[in-house]
């Protein structure tokens, strides 16, 4: 058995149930003292983007502004990965998670950056979809998969979510 | 290397191919030894209601007593997270499996309650999707993501499924 | 913490993106020393088939045929997980990775077999499917889950994609 208690999460879907899977887990081995990593890549790195428009000193292309545009925007307005009923899906999912008493992803991300959670935007998938780091939130650090595959060698439990 | 053979899986998906992938792993790791825990959350839930319909002394709200309707109850009539051809998909992959000598998805649940395979229920998904105890099968154990990364902790090979 | 640097991905789905995310996390890895095993089941078979139709010299199944004849042959028809717009979807996200100046999937996969990852096929997954070695490409072993189980009890990294 390791005594290391590290835990890394890839998070490459950006559906909302999906994510909040990942935060839970975070959140929780946070709580219990664990060093935690998150690696924010593909779909999942939406979660990551302000939600005001932000304007970028390095211009995007065509493609890029396209699915620049397409895709959410922070947490608000991702989709379930099941029942999404054409995006009517996550705020039901929601409005049941609020009467249950548990923490919304908004809260679930702020917790896991105050508890010390690590987050690492992948900067190959920026690189392709064209996001600027002025354009995500703050306190994150930028890196690709050799940073990723060194935290996880540090770590006893690796998550693909 | 480990000298630990403990395996766990999160089973997040309702998927039934997912479901199967979890079940092969799961009954393939137990018949080898190992100590195997699977962690059923969210979509994963579905499997492990029981099919006939259960009277809860709790009330449900509207909300989860409309997903809980929408949604399979037990494996039975999951669908295929592709291919799905509008819920053909399952009965087709059902068919080849069948003829190509491969154990069901009943069978492998039923294999890997007996090969001792801990079952563990999320609490918090429960708590969400409005699920009773007395909705869903016997055999398992009722806890939350403390518990998961506890089991995590033990072993050497974690999925996320 | 583990000194070995063994890593395995089981690539489940058939979806170009987490294909180039396993892909890249496989290169990555290996390119930093890692012994890394790439077990493909399901749908991540696809990308394993060769694009030229074989005389298989075992009949398929109706059902398989089918399959077969529905499913993508190699890497170069799958479609995205998200923002597929019917198929418009996977060409658009190969244009901006070309643009980023990103490697291909062709590439990876071309690239992972150079640096000595292993590719399995699973066998159970091949029956059930109809998939035959000969219609798959060179430089793979044929395997199942024990054979799965086994390079991840060696490894540090286990990720399911």
């Amino acid at each position: 058995m390791d005594t290391t208690t590290k835990k890394t999460i890839i998070l490459f879907s950006g559906d909302f149930d999906r994510a909040m899977a990942a935060f839970i887990i975070a959140n929780g081995a946070a709580a219990m003292g664990d060093d935690v990593t998150m690696f924010f890549t593909f779909w999942g790195l939406n979660l990551l983007r302000k939600t005001e428009k932000v304007q970028t000193k390095d211009k995007k292309s065509t493609l890029q502004a396209m699915f620049g545009k397409m895709m959410p925007k922070g947490t608000g307005h991702l989709g379930l990965s099941k029942m999404n009923f054409a995006g009517a899906g996550a705020p039901m999912m929601k409005k049941v998670m609020k009467d249950a008493g548990a923490m919304s992803l908004e809260d679930l991300v702020a917790s896991a950056q105050e508890q010390g959670v690590k987050f690492i935007a992948c900067t190959l998938s920026m690189d392709i979809l064209g996001f600027k780091e002025e354009e995500l939130i703050d306190g994150l650090e930028f890196a690709g998969v050799a940073s990723y595959l060194g935290e996880a060698d540090e770590a006893n439990v690796n998550l693909f979510i």
